[in-house]
C-alpha cells in the first residue's frame, strides 16, 4: 500500500465531517516581504507599520490575501487534489487580523455533496476556517468544487445543496479591533479618494499590467504550500503548461487595483469568485473593478465599498466581462465579488 | 474623471514644491533576505549581525542599496511615470542606517526646471529626502530626469538649473555613529584588501557575471514599489521587451563587485552615474571598478575609497567605457561614480 | 597582481591546515520564507513554532539543509572554486538546531590530498564544521572534491586519504536538546505513518514533480552565498547551459519527499551522497526513496530512519537507480544517504 496521499475522491466526503488540515505554518516578516515582492501591492497598512499604526492596528497585520492563501493552501491535499474543477466561493469573511508570527491552521467542514449526473464525479461544498495559534478563527469561507469520484459504479450519496448567501451582508462584515480611519493620511496612502468619491456602477481601469512568469507563480503557490501538481510539473497537462494558481491571479488583480482603488485598504468578506479561463506564464494581466455597493460602518471614519475585480489578458483598457451566451469572454481570468474598507 | 494616476508632467513642476510621496515601507529581515537572494551580496556587515557589532554597529543595518531603492521606488509615481529618460544623480548621502523594522517614507523637492528647445518635455531636478518613522533623514539625493509635457503649446517656465556638486566632498561623507574598522576581520569579511592597497587609477575587474531573468529583476522592481510599467508589461515597449529596472543593474554590479572590493564595505555617497544603455532579460552582467579618490577620515580605522563601477554586458575582461566620438560603449550598462568606508 | 579571488589549487592544501571561511551570515525568518518558496517544504518542525514547541523545542528552528547549504555556500570560494567535480559526501552529523537570528561561520580542515594519475588534478579531503555566534559546531561533514593543478609540474603531494566511515553510526546520531515525540501530532504533521510503519528495503515513490526554472535555482543558490560561476554566467560552459547548484537537487528532493515521508522530521546525519548527473533548467525532477536502515534512540518517542533519496529528471514512477556496468542511470541526478528523526 503506497505511503503517498492520493487525495480524496467524491466517495470519501459525507456532510458533516470535519478534515483537519495539515501543515500548520508560522507567517511572519519573511512571508510579507516575499508577497510584495510577487505581487505590485502598495497598500499602506500592509506596507508600513507606523501607517498602521496611525490607524489604531497595533503594527501592520499580514497582507489579507497571506491569510487566505496560507489558508486555502492547506486544503489542498483533502480537497481539490482530485478537483476537476474550482467552482466557486461564498460567505468569505476575514474575522481578526493575522499578525507577523502567528501560526496559521485550517479545518474544513463538508456542508453539501451532489453528484453529477454523468456519474463520474460530484460537487463538493466545504466551509473552511483557519484558526491561529489561540484557535481563534481568523478566516472563513465556503468553497465548492468538482470532484472526480473513485469509482463511477459507487452509488451517489444523497443530494445536499447548502442555501448560501449570495453576498455578505455589510451589517456582518467584521472590522478588525480598535480600526480608525479618523485621522487617514491620503497623501501617504497615495489618493485622495475616499467613500463617497466612488459610485455604484463606476467603472475603473486600474491601467497597469504584470507579464507573468514560471518562476514568480511558483514561487508564490509553495509559499502557501499548495501541493496541487497542475501548478508545479511541465509534464502533468498534455500541453506541457502549468496552469497558474488561481490565488495567484487574485493577488495579481488585487495589487494592480491599487491604482484607483488605493484607499480600499483592507479585504474583510469575499462574496463570490469564478476563475473564469486558465492563466499561463506570460500571460500579461490587467485589471478593472466595478463598484457594486457602498455601506456604511460603525467603526470610526470607515466606510464598506463592494467591488467586482476581474482580472484579464486582453489588451488595455478592455472591460468586457461577458461575451456572446453570457459566457466570460475568453480572455477574462478571474471574477471576484469582495467587500474592503475605505477612509470615509 | 479616472481614479487612476497618470502621473505628472513637465508642467506640473514648480521650483520650490514639495512633494510627500506615499507609501511609507517597513523594511526588515524579510526584504534583506530577498536582497541577498536577488542579488549575489557578500559584504560582511550586511550580511552577519556578529560581524557588524566587532565594527562597533548594533547588528547589521539594511543594506545600503536597499534604503536606496526604497526611497527611489517612492518618488517613481510622482517623479518619474512620464519620464522619457533618467538623466543623472547627484549629493547622494547616506546619513544614517536603516534598521530591521525602521518604516521609509520619502519626500522630493523640485529644485530645477528647464524646458527642451524642442518644447515637448524638459528636464525636471529634486532633491529626495528619505526618512524613518523618526522623521530623520537616512538618504538625500539629486535626480534629474527629462519628463513629457502634457500640451506642447503651454508656455516654458524660467528656466532654474541647479549648481551641483560633481563629486560629496570627503569631508562631508558621514560615517555611521560607532563605526569602528580597528580590529576588523579581514579573513572573515573575505579579502586582505585594505585602503592603502588601492591606488588612484587602478582597475579590477571583478571576473564574475549573472546573466539575469525576468522574474528576478521583476521581484526585485516590485519589492521596491516602483511602478514604471515599462518593467513588468511586456506589450508596453513595441519590442516587447521589459526594460530592466537601472537600480537592479546598479545592485548586481555592486555585488559583483565584492571580488576585488570586499572591504569597501558601506556606501556613503553617490556623486553620479549614468543608465549608459538599457539592459533586458538574458543579458550577462559583468562589472569592473576603477579607483578615483583616497580620503582619510577622522573615524577610527576607517578610510573612504572613491569608485567608478561601471556594469556591462560585453566579454569578460572587456573594460572599454566608451567608444566612438566619446560615447559609452553599447555594451555598457551602467556608469556609477560613488563613495564607500573601507578599513585602512 | 589582480585583487579578486582566482580559487585556490590542488597545490594549495596541505593536511592539517584550517581554512577559515568568509562570509559569516545571519540567518532569519526571510530566509526560512525563501526557502519554503523555493522548495515545496512542508515538514511540520520547521514550518510551525506551535508544532515545533509541540515537539519539546523553543519554536521552530532553521531547515536542517538551510543550515547545510548556508555552511556549504561558504566554503566555495575556498574549496571548490576551481574544482572540476564534487565527488562525495561522508559523516556529515547536525549537532544542534540553527533558530533565527542565528550567525553561522565555517571552517575546514584538510583532511586528505592524493593527486591524480594524470598529473592535472587531484583530490582534496576537507572537513568542515558550521559555527554559530557562541562557536558551537551546528553541523559537520566532510566533502571531497577534484580539483585543478595550477601547475601540472608541480610535484604530487604524499597521498593521504582519510578513512571515512560509510554510514554514521545510529549511536552517533545527535538528537536536538529536549525533542520529544511523544504526544506528536500525526494529523497535523500530514501523514499517519511512524517508524514502525517502514520497512528495510521499502521503496517509495513520491508522485511529486517540479519543473525548475532558472530564476529559482540562481535565487537560492545567491541565498547560500554559493559563488560558483557556473550557476549563474550562461556563458561560462560551452553549450550556453546553468549548471544547477547540486544543494538545489537535494532540497528540491528533499521537500518532494514529504509525500510518504512526512514525518521523517529531521535530518541528523549525512551518510553520502552523489551528483549522478547535471541539472539545467527545464528538468522536471522527481524522486523517490528507499529505506536503507531503521534504529532506535534513547530519545522520548523518537525513531531514526536511515533513506536513500533518489532525486531524478525521468519518468514518473521510474525508479531505476543504475544502468549498464551499474554506472547511474542517465537520469538520475542525485543518490543521497542519510539519516532523520521520526516519531515511532
Amino acid at each position: 500500500m503506497s505511503k503517498t496521499n492520493p487525495g480524496r475522491f467524491f466517495e470519501d466526503y459525507r456532510v458533516g465531517d470535519v478534515i483537519r488540515h495539515a501543515v500548520p505554518r508560522t507567517v511572519a516578516e519573511g512571508e510579507r516581504a516575499l508577497y510584495h515582492a510577487l505581487y505590485p501591492a502598495r497598500g499602506a497598512i500592509y506596507s508600513s507599520d507606523d501607517f498602521a499604526a496611525a490607524c489604531g492596528l497595533d503594527g501592520s497585520p499580514m497582507d489579507d490575501l497571506i491569510a487566505f492563501h496560507t489558508v486555502f493552501g492547506k486544503t489542498v491535499p483533502d480537497v481539490s487534489l482530485n478537483a476537476v474543477a474550482n467552482l466557486g466561493y461564498a460567505e468569505g469573511r476575514w474575522l481578526r487580523p493575522v499578525w507577523p508570527g502567528d501560526t496559521l491552521r485550517a479545518e474544513s467542514q463538508v456542508i453539501g455533496v451532489k453528484q453529477n449526473s454523468n456519474g463520474t464525479s460530484g460537487t463538493v461544498y466545504v466551509r473552511t476556517r483557519g484558526l491561529n495559534q489561540q484557535d481563534e478563527v481568523v478566516l472563513e469561507y465556503v468553497r465548492w468544487v468538482m470532484v472526480r469520484k473513485r469509482d463511477a459504479a459507487s452509488p451517489a450519496p444523497d443530494p445536499v445543496v447548502p442555501d448560501l448567501a449570495r453576498v455578505v451582508p455589510a451589517a456582518d462584515l467584521v472590522i478588525p479591533e480598535g480600526l480608525d480611519f479618523s485621522d487617514y493620511d491620503f497623501e501617504l496612502a497615495g489618493e485622495p479618494h475616499r467613500w463617497g468619491d466612488y459610485a455604484v456602477g463606476e467603472i475603473i481601469d486600474h491601467v497597469d499590467a504584470v507579464t507573468v512568469e514560471e518562476a514568480e507563480h511558483m514561487l508564490a503557490t509553495r509559499l502557501w504550500q499548495n501541493t496541487a501538481k497542475v501548478h508545479f510539473d511541465a509534464t502533468f497537462r498534455e500541453d506541457g503548461r502549468r496552469l497558474i494558481y488561481g490565488g495567484h491571479v487574485i493577488s495579481l488583480g488585487r495589487a494592480l487595483s491599487f491604482n484607483g482603488l488605493a484607499n480600499a485598504q483592507m479585504i474583510v468578506a469575499l462574496n463570490g469568485g469564478a476563475h473564469a479561463n486558465p492563466c499561463f506564464a506570460g500571460d500579461t494581466v490587467r485589471a478593472w473593478s466595478e463598484v457594486l455597493e457602498l455601506a456604511e460602518t460603525p467603526a470610526p471614519g470607515i466606510g464598506a465599498i463592494r467591488l467586482r475585480l476581474v482580472a484579464h489578458k486582453g489588451a488595455a483598457g478592455d472591460t468586457t466581462l461577458r461575451g456572446e451566451g453570457g459566457k466570460y469572454a475568453p480572455h477574462v481570468l478571474l471574477d471576484l465579488d469582495y467587500w474592503a474598507l475605505i477612509p470615509r
